[in-house]
This record gives C-alpha cells, sequence and structure tokens, in this order.
C-alpha cells in the first residue's frame, strides 16, 4: 500500500495547507475513467471513508464513444456504491464560441462543471488524478512558451480551482509517476479506458510527451526527476519572492486611486534589482489586473525609465497604462484611453432603462434595441452574436449597464458561472473598452453581453411565452 | 555602428561592475580565430584605444591544422599592431590526464593560459567572445543536467574568471546574437576560421545547437529570445535569494568552529521553505566547500529531520558531514571519516623531511621514497602515476606534509597554476581522503601531489644534472 500512504500523505498536506479537513468532508473527483482518475479514485477509496466521494464525468463530446465512457464511469461508480454526476459538454463548440484551443476550452468546461457538483454537493475541494509526468510536462509546455519563474514552478499539490477562488483543487497523485500508477492499475485490476486524443499530435501536450520528452532522454536519462526537483525548488523559491514583492509594494506605497497608484521612488531604488522588476510588475497587476501582461522588453523598458528617467519622464504599457516618475515617487495610471468606433461603447456606465420595445443609442452611432418576437423566432440558426434571443420574466425590466465588480453569467452551454471580466478577456476585448462595453441585464442578473455571451438561464425553450429580440449594431452613418 | 555602440555599453556596465576602467585598462582577449572572437576583437577597437588590447590564443593541439590557425591569428593580431601570444597545449592529452571531458579540459586549459597572459600584461581583466546563442545553448545545457535556479541563469556579462578569483572574465557579446555577428564579420570583410569540431555530434554543445534548439523552434519559433529573458530574470532573483541567505545564515550562526557551523533552530524554522533549503545548502558549503554537492533528495531528508527531528536526531551528508539536532540549534559537524587503505594517507598533516635518498611509512602499509636516478631515467615512457622523476636544486629540501589552504601547483602541460584543493576535487580524492593525502613539497612550493601531478617547475628537461625518483606505493603484507 505505498501508493496509498503517499495518496494519503498528500491529502494530510492540503488539509493542513487549506483548514479543510479533506479526509472527511466531501470531495468531489473528477473521473475521465483513464488509468490516473481511476487510480485516483481507488486510492482515496482506501484512505479516507467512501461515503464523501462523488465522482463527477464531463462528456467532451469530441468522440462518437464518449457516451458510452461516461456509461463505464457511472457502472464503476456504482459498483463502489459512490454517487455520480455527469455532463456532455460540446467542447469543440465551445472552443470555437469562446476562441479557445480545444484544451483551453476543455479545461474551463471540466473545471466549471467540477465547480458546479462542489457546490451543490456542499464539497470544498475537487480532486483530479494530475500525475508526476504530467508534471514535467506542464513545466516543459511552460518552457516552450516563455514563462518566466512562476510558470516552472508547474501545477501545484493543492490549490485555488481556476475561475473558481472559494474551492480547492486537489492533486494528491502529483508526486507519483505514471509507471507507478499503471503498475498500480495492473495490480489491482482496474480497467481504464483508453483516450485516443492522448496520442494525437495536434495537442502540445502529446507532442511534449511522446516526442520532446523521449528526446530529451537521450540526453539525460533522469530530465524527469531533475525537472520535478527544480520545479519544488522554484516553487519555494516564487513564493518567498512573491511574499517579499508584495510586502515592499506595499511599504512603499503612497497614493492609491481607482485607476492610479504611486509608490515611493527612492525606496523603490534601494529594493534590489529582482524586487524592482517584481514590485514593477506587482503595481501594473494592482491598477489593472484586466490588462495584458506586459512582455519581457516593455517591462525593462518602463524599469529603465523610472530608474534613471527625469522627473516628468514617462512610458506607456500595454492595457492603456502609463508609468509616470515624479520627484519622489512613480506613478502608475490607468488612461481611459480611445477605444475604436468599430466595438459598442455605453455613454456612461449608469444603468438606462431598456423598454420592450425600445432602443438606446451608445456612441459612435451604435444603438441597442429590443423587441418582442412574434411568431416562431428563428433562434436555433441565428449566427448573428450582435443579435440575442432571450426569455425574461414580465415582472423583471430590462436595463443596460457597464459591467460591474463581481458580474457574473453562465455562458450558455457552459455548466458553470464566470466572471464577466474573465469572458471579455477571453473574448479579447480590449481592456480600455471593458468599462463601458453594453450589459443587459434584470435587477438580478447579467443576461447579455452584447456580441459576446448569453446567460444560460434567459436562454428561449419551447416553454418561453414571451421571447424578446436583443440588437446591438452601429448606424454607419451616423458614424462620427 | 549599432553592435560597437553594444559592446561599449556592456564595457561600461563591466567597468561600473568591478570598478576597474576597462575602456583603458589592458584587456587579454581570447581569440580562437572564429566569427565570434574577431568581431569582438574588431569591435572592442572601435570603442576603446588599441594600444592595451592583447590577444592570446590557445592551440588545442586537437586538429592538425591548429598551427596553421594560430599562425592565422597571429598575423590578424599583426595587421592590427596588437601584442599577441600563443602556447600550444595537448587538451586530448590533459583531458585524459586529469579525468575530464575534452570540453572541460580545453576550457581549463584556456582559463589558465588567458589567467598567465593577463598577469604578465598587468590586465585586471580577460574578454572571449561567447554570445546570446551560446547563452541559450549554455541554459539548455544546464536544464538538461538537471541544475537548480542559478543554472538557468547562464553565463554572466562580467564575472570572476573561473580558477582566478582576482581576475575578471568579459563577455560583452553575450546580448548579441550569432546571426548579427555573422552579419557583422560579413559587412566588415573579416574572413573567420572555420571551426570543423563545431559540427561534431559527439561534444553536448553541438548536439544542443545542430538538433535540440531546431526541434524547439519547432514548438516556439521565439523560444531562443525567451529563453535568454528568462535567464536575465532568474540571474537577478538568484542574486537577491543568494543574498537573503547569506545575511540570514550570518546572523542565526551560533558557534563556528574549524569543521562545525551551528547556527539557531528556532530562527531557522521561522523562514520561509525556500530559504530553510537554501541556508541548509549554504551551511554545508561553508563547512566543507570541497565536499560533493549533495542530490535534491539527500538535502530535502536533511532538512525534514532538521525540521521535525527530535534534538539527537541525525543525518548524514555525503563528504563526510553529519547534520545533528539540538535542542535550540541545528549543528553541522565534518567527520574524520575513515579512508579506504587503498588510498595514502600521512600518518599527520605536519611536514616529514623527505631525504635523498630515504624513505617515509604513510598509513596502511603505503610508502614514499626518493633515490636519485643513476643514468638515463626511463621518463619518456613513464605511465606509472605513483613514479614521479622531478629535478630539484641541490639547495633546497624536500618535505612531504598535508595540503595547506592555498597550496598552488603549476600542473604539467597546463598553462597556469592550479589550487591543490580543486586538482584533487578534479581528480575525484574522496574529500575525507584530501588532508592527509601526502604533498611533497619544498619550503618554497609543491613539488608532488602523489598519484595526481607533477609540478611544472620541477620537470625534468635535458638540461637538469641530478635527478631524484619519487615514489608512492602500499606494501600489502604490511597493511594492517
Amino acid at each position: 500500500m505505498k501508493l496509498a500512504e503517499r495518496v494519503s500523505a498528500a491529502l494530510a498536506r492540503a488539509t493542513e495547507k487549506t483548514g479543510r479537513d479533506l479526509f472527511h468532508e466531501p470531495l468531489v473527483l473528477g473521473v475521465s475513467g483513464g488509468a490516473d482518475s481511476l487510480v485516483l479514485l481507488h486510492l482515496l477509496r482506501a484512505v479516507r471513508p467512501a461515503e464523501g466521494l462523488i465522482v463527477a464525468h464531463l462528456d467532451h463530446a469530441l468522440r462518437p464513444s464518449s457516451a458510452d465512457e461516461a456509461a463505464v464511469v457511472n457502472r464503476i461508480a456504482a459498483g463502489y456504491g459512490l454517487r455520480f454526476h455527469t455532463r456532455r459538454v460540446d467542447v469543440a463548440e465551445l472552443a470555437k464560441s469562446l476562441n479557445l484551443s480545444l484544451e483551453e476550452a476543455a479545461r474551463m468546461a471540466r473545471y466549471d462543471f467540477l465547480a458546479e457538483i462542489a457546490r451543490a454537493e456542499g464539497a470544498p475541494a475537487v480532486a483530479v488524478g494530475h500525475h508526476a509526468d504530467d508534471q514535467v510536462e506542464t513545466i516543459l509546455m511552460h518552457v516552450l512558451r516563455g514563462s518566466g519563474l512562476g510558470g516552472l514552478r508547474g501545477m501545484v499539490e493543492a490549490g485555488e480551482l481556476p475561475g473558481h477562488p472559494k474551492l480547492r483543487l486537489l492533486r494528491p497523485l502529483l508526486a507519483i509517476t505514471r509507471a507507478e500508477i499503471e503498475a498500480y492499475a495492473g495490480e489491482q485490476g482496474l480497467r481504464p479506458i483508453t483516450d485516443e486524443s492522448n496520442a494525437d499530435p495536434a495537442f502540445l501536450r502529446n507532442r511534449v510527451r511522446h516526442e520532446l520528452l523521449p528526446a530529451l532522454e537521450t540526453y539525460n536519462p533522469q530530465i524527469r526527476e531533475r525537472l520535478r526537483a527544480l520545479s519544488e525548488v522554484v516553487a519555494a523559491d516564487e513564493a518567498f519572492l512573491v511574499s517579499q514583492t508584495t510586502t515592499n509594494l506595499t511599504r512603499l506605497i503612497v497614493e492609491r486611486g481607482e485607476e492610479t497608484l504611486a509608490w515611493s521612488r527612492d525606496g523603490w531604488l534601494a529594493l534590489p534589482l529582482a524586487l524592482r522588476r517584481r514590485v514593477l510588475r506587482l503595481a501594473l497587476a494592482v491598477v489593472a489586473s484586466d490588462a495584458p501582461e506586459p512582455g519581457y522588453q516593455a517591462l525593462e523598458a518602463a524599469r529603465r525609465i523610472a530608474e534613471s528617467g527625469e522627473t516628468g519622464a514617462r512610458v506607456d504599457l500595454p492595457g492603456g497604462l502609463a508609468l509616470r516618475v515624479a520627484y519622489d515617487r512613480l506613478r502608475l495610471t490607468r488612461q481611459p484611453g480611445a477605444v475604436s468606433a468599430e466595438l459598442p461603447q455605453l455613454p456612461s456606465a449608469g444603468p438606462i432603462p431598456l423598454s420592450v420595445p425600445g432602443a438606446i443609442l451608445l456612441k459612435n452611432g451604435w444603438r441597442l434595441s429590443a423587441e418582442f418576437v412574434v411568431g416562431a423566432p428563428d433562434i436555433e440558426t441565428n449566427t448573428d452574436r450582435w443579435t440575442a434571443y432571450v426569455a425574461i420574466p414580465p415582472a423583471e425590466a430590462l436595463l443596460v449597464r457597464g459591467r460591474r465588480p463581481g458580474d457574473r453569467i453562465r455562458p450558455l452551454g457552459l455548466g458553470g458561472e464566470r466572471k464577466v471580466k474573465e469572458v471579455m478577456i477571453d473574448r479579447k476585448v480590449p481592456v480600455e473598452a471593458r468599462a463601458l462595453w453594453p450589459v443587459v441585464a434584470t435587477a438580478e442578473r447579467v443576461v447579455w453581453l452584447a456580441g459576446l455571451a448569453l446567460d444560460d438561464r434567459a436562454r428561449v425553450t419551447l416553454e418561453s411565452s414571451r421571447v424578446i429580440r436583443l440588437r446591438c449594431w452601429r448606424e454607419e452613418h451616423e458614424a462620427g
């Protein structure tokens, strides 16, 4: 039971780190049916009571056999006497509609689904089967993409569930190799489903697994162990550097506004180079968390101006940010910035009532209208992102406003809730266009992010008696 | 003159960092005759007065054409009116005798030669043509070998010359790519020597250059820029972490002896994980700088014992080191340790006179003898490392003693001086056997490290009138 002991130790570490009793509280397991997740399920049953374990399986609808796979996992869960949830999400469609890679869309759909089940079951955490070889692949992918030190850290054993900060994501197998997992599956007579997509070289991860890692092993047969050791060292180094950065920026701040942050220049200049870089990067993130991360060269240029520029010197950064050198401080400001007339923008962020039928005027000749649909609407074949059909109870009035902190939406087709901010980032809305982007909402919730996403709860069904067509468009001749 | 400006800026940075005026003081350039070093030479002539520039070329004796190459570089230097030095070292032989790879031996021979010329010319620094693509290759080689964060940093633009801490090593082309260098060579009509060994896949660097990097570029065409950016970030992060580590260990030390270091356990436990690891590693280096670096697993095991072990707990580390947990402190001690009877060991480190002829008794049946050689000695064909022929002026008495701090030797065939400690490390003498390893010396200098290296100045030449044979051997029947 060597692996069981290691999984038990991982659960103990996660319990200590999260402050939640992961041996007894409900725990949702993402089970694809592959060797990794079946072994994780088998091991968790060995180290904690089975009653709180909940099996969740997302059918990605990528292969004809995927519905059968869901049935297989269902049988396994039933055989163990465990609760089981499944959902089918067309990941290919999701990827297309959100302009994401298949891998990104699949991960998002999986995590959103697991989060929904965890909330429904009252579980503080979800667990997935990522193992040591996945970790090595992840680190290499980060290196290939050109990440900084944070990327070399790889995945963490117990952290936040991406997009769902109140839930924890556990990876109890992270220190266990693929070979150990497969040996265990064999010993225990588990019968994993083979995922043919694991051989598809269209996925970066598969190329790293089947081509790059074997090539690297011809240079150093121990390369996997070495990269894992490197990632553990880096994880701790990075955590220390992050805490030093936060402490120092907090100490040096002299002025903080809605879209402004200023800190002591002398204090900053006295920091070592590593912290000057990191404090600057953190300041950028504080002022504009949704701005694109500046590249290395842009950040270095800003640092040099900040170090040697005279009072009044200024450097522009992505996302409409500007860094200015003052006598005793460095000030980072977000510029209102000019938004292209090609994008819809509200005249102001405050709510404007939208009557049905009715329309409101936006900037640059854009309009947003609402009308009742008479007869059978052409919903199924609507391919215009700027037109949406919604069903809203008569008691709920519509309004149009800018996004608000914490705004969430349940995008159609996706299981879970997402932050409006994240959807805007995913859909590549320029940072300077986000604040005044038209959001159609009721007093209760977001209905439509014009051109971006429709809320699942406003979807028109066969039962809907009152269908509204929302449209957002630009009258070209009015533009100016 | 874009490249010249960048080299000038690099020289200015190095001047600031080293405190030496590298625009006017003598500067020794290692010039192989390849594009890199010819371009460096050309650029340095453009950014500083030529009179202090000294060209040095080491003939590695690896190819029949190498003597011609030295002549080519000589002509180039003469054409520029620069001083020129060359030396032929049989690097293949050196690699064999020191048990090093060809690359390691070549680097050592080169740096020792450059150091010797720099000392002779009164130059504070030497410059070499390493460029941005060399840097990327170096970083990848470090990753492949499994280095920690320090290895990701790669080479530094201005640092210490390895093995010669009083001299600086400059790499003014480190931020300039191979393509830029080759373009410049073409524009300026320079005619570099082609080094065929650059295509030999027996060298790790060539495999990295010709196979691995092109493969990585199929994943990310920007991989070189990204790795260079990573190395610059890591260099600063690492420098900060090193300074934090030194500060904290210094603050926490409560006891320091010849072979012992103890530091406050509570203070250490209060450090973040990154610094607990790094302080422990630094303490090991302080107590035994010549001990082999412990691997990641060994260090982690020691850390865990140090964190959670009870008073009296102990963990052994490589190099005869032991870490012990006491109530309020952690104590690292170097054990005298048992040395194998297969290795020669003095009865004590103090000097013992060695008369000629004469012999002294070592431990475990080993003996060390000296005798005059009558007739023509068989020096040329001597292949026994335990026998050495030396020429010592009659006025100088021989003695046998343990190594002393700062002991240096000029190993036969190598241009420069090396620390006796380093030679012992290179020749894999176990750390616990080094203190009592027999060193034959005069009052002035080291003559022979028994079985390891002979000093160049004691070499027998045609002019030597008084030849002494030194032998070190074990009388098997006396062992006990």
